[in-house]
């Protein structure tokens, strides 16, 4: 792309005429790795050191920047949004998908459904009963259990493991190493023994879902465990049985959610949440990373803290927390005072 | 199943005679998902309000429950043991496990012993020198190391790893994802470097145990990382070289045991739990969620929070934590008061 | 080997003469578990009880050890690096890898270039253009994508992804169900929907890096996620897209780091720790476990707790609340002094 073709795709276009408009751009990059033909973005001030010292030949900065510096510089009203605009063009080519239909290594079922334009890739196994709608496709090393469904367009990264009635939506991405459908972790305790709970639900992810990285979805002791539409899960994430996730929820990574724990809509739990068995968590939730929630919470609040309270206490006890070495202190001085006072009574003492 | 037949089932038979005894019940559902063929049960209080407005047809509900509500209600001393019961016989068939022997895309060692009645499904690795015992299951994509040795009526979901001299009892299951004795995280610090520590013991697992998806156990430096009989362990659980673990512990999700830790009988480990480094944690211990063991633990107490101490002083501190807002303003009140006492003393002072 | 041998490796020859040098020692253990033919290391003063008890043959002690106990001892000045050594002459024979070659099972596209020393076990799959040099090893159920090259006696084990155009150096180690190059977790609300940020870079990781078990590390938005020179990471750890960690940390099981974070040479983070997006963490920084670090860290100092403080804080902190109880009761103690105090002052306020 050329630095006028940028600019017009933005929604910024240049001034004709001056020289650097033929800089050929070939890539984007981070600041700190730019060359001259690469573009660059600039939002978050914290960066502005790396801005001055980039070698990029053009970046995106925001509206009121002034500064003079190395890059040709295009003004957008969010730097961050105008790259990934830029991005999607620049990109390398696309990975190589396979084409329409099964490799030879591929072991599937003689009674599973494959739609010709799916793409089953090498060594996937798909067991019997399963179906496989238009344009998905299944990745190296995937396995897809008996009677599990995938809808059209989904995308199954290799070594993807769905367990036997597993139902997906449309356009569900599910990255590499995920498992989803194992049992769930249910005991009970009798004669000395955890005996199993038979754990025979399923699991249903419904569309636009995308699932990280060597994440686990247990399948329901009974009926199902459920991610409801467009929402969005990070990596190495625990979800256990019978938990159902709202629409349009963001998980991010290593976070835990204990089992039939259910999420409203537009809920956000940040890194390392651990959500106990039960809880209800209502709409546009957002819980701050490693906090816990012990009990149901009402929509439209942000919560901190392990035992996850409204973040406007939470922050005011860690504020306290911060300053307990100066709160006893000033305990200690009151205790001397006092007894500095007392003995200045000591004379209406001995008086009475 | 008939009414009739479930209440017989879970020990209640039901007065004859009633019309909803013809109820055909299909299937078992959560209180919110059920339809009129379904059963479903009803135990802790918090679940009253699905209850009332279930669809279900029949419900299990504790002895006492009084309240007239739309399902049948079937009353016995333990819903949950009770509906588990149910679902044995409800639950859909299992999956179509493959017939014994060797699936034609296995790898298998010329010299590795599989039992005749043992199944190898689609695309296993089993190595040189390898032990497969009488009708145990190794699912599509799992790899058995060299020298590794599976007892009786074990079932290894797919895609799971055992490195190699792995050694499994009777009636293990492990889930999807795992991966069992990779290389203890031991290095030598030498001259700018961290040289890596052979790791050339091996993993033991006991009857019984259950291990859920994508938890890692790592081979011991020497001798064996142990897991005894009877412990479930939950998802994406850290156990690190040289851990032994009791019989019938129960380790929940994304819980990290580090190195030579040494947990005894009916331990529990709540999710999210961190145990340091060569600790010792004593019978019946039970961890609490997203705590901390630090330092070793005696028997038969509940630890809570990041330094895991009895939960009895635990829960004060916390409620102290919660408290420190009062607590610093009551401090400023009786700064304020004692200032006030001096300038009455003012007086007695001069006097002096 | 013989104990004189044994002797002799570790800098220690035995005075000849003594009838037990002709114990033949053939393995390593831990002291609970030795024999009268295994030799112990014996070092941290935790486990001298378990040295008193032990059965092995033969104990490598600290230089002032004076006990007399069961096994013969060696001293030397530190045991545990001269168990190491023993270790390695002792162990069991390694793992019986694949000649060079490709397993015939395994899947390998036309154009991949395979150095022919290199070891392409059963059902791997290495996708068009990859390129894998000399001596390294690729496991059984591994995936190399598309582009990705792989350097010199890289060990890859059993069932790992490298995702298209992962780059790692020589020696570089990565154990079973680690997942390199998955999408970072990217997306831009819109409309009430989360739309994905294309993440286009890739992931390059230096010589002598060693990865752990079930680890997740993301593909770069753009340019690289890195990992520099002889940094080891642990099992089920989270490495968000466009991290850099910078040569010879050590990156402990759990811990998650955020989007664009930095760490610089011989930092440590111990156990489930949390780093948010953005930071930047100086040299030979060392986060304690379970602690989080939220702000940019500077070089050589030790951070504990959810907000990551310097550790001669932190630690006073922690004894404060875990004085809370006393502060309180103190405080109470005040408030009664002061109302006596008021008490007795009557008179003088009535004076005024």
């Amino acid at each position: 792309m050329t630095l006028i073709e940028i600019a017009a795709h933005v929604g910024t276009p240049l001034a004709p005429g001056t020289p650097e408009l033929a800089i050929p751009i070939t890539g984007a990059s981070s600041l700190d790795d730019a060359g001259p033909s690469d573009i660059v973005f600039f939002e978050h001030p914290k960066y502005l050191r790396s801005l001055r010292a980039t070698k990029a030949g053009v970046a995106l900065v925001p509206l009121g920047f002034a500064e003079n510096i190395t890059p040709v510089l295009i003004r957008v009203a969010r730097p961050s949004v105008a790259f990934t605009a830029i991005l999607e063009k620049l990109s390398p080519p696309p990975r190589a998908v396979a084409p329409p239909g099964i490799h030879p290594s591929a072991v599937v079922a003689a009674d599973a459904d494959i739609d010709p334009t799916a793409s089953i890739h090498a060594c996937a196994v798909i067991e019997s009963g399963a179906r496989i709608a238009a344009r998905s496709v299944v990745g190296a090393h995937s396995f897809v259990g008996c009677e599990s469904q995938i809808g059209q367009d989904c995308l199954i990264h290799p070594n993807v493991v769905l367990r036997e009635r597993t139902l997906l939506g449309s356009r569900v991405i599910i990255h590499s190493g995920t498992v989803i459908g194992s049992d769930g972790f249910g005991y009970q305790f009798s004669a000395g023994k955890h005996l199993k709970v038979p754990q025979t639900g399923h699991v249903q992810i419904d569309d636009d879902v995308e699932i990280g990285a060597c994440t686990t979805i247990d399948r329901a002791r009974f009926g199902r465990t459920w991610i409801q539409q467009g929402t969005k899960i990070d990596n190495l994430v625990q979800i256990a049985h019978n938990v159902v996730i709202g629409p349009h929820c963001l998980i991010v990574a290593q976070t835990g959610i204990s089992g039939s724990a259910r999420l409203g809509r537009y809920v956000t739990l940040a890194g390392q949440v651990g959500v106990v068995g039960h809880v209800e968590i209502g709409d546009e939730v957002v819980v701050t990373a490693k906090s816990g929630v012990s009990k149901d919470a009402p929509a439209k609040q942000t919560l901190l803290g392990t035992y996850g309270i409204p973040i406007k206490e939470g922050r005011e006890l860690v504020a306290h927390y911060h300053r307990l070495p100066k709160t006893v202190a000033k305990l200690s001085a009151l205790e001397a005072e006092i007894s500095e006072l007392r003995k200045l009574l000591q004379p209406a003492r001995d008086a009475l």
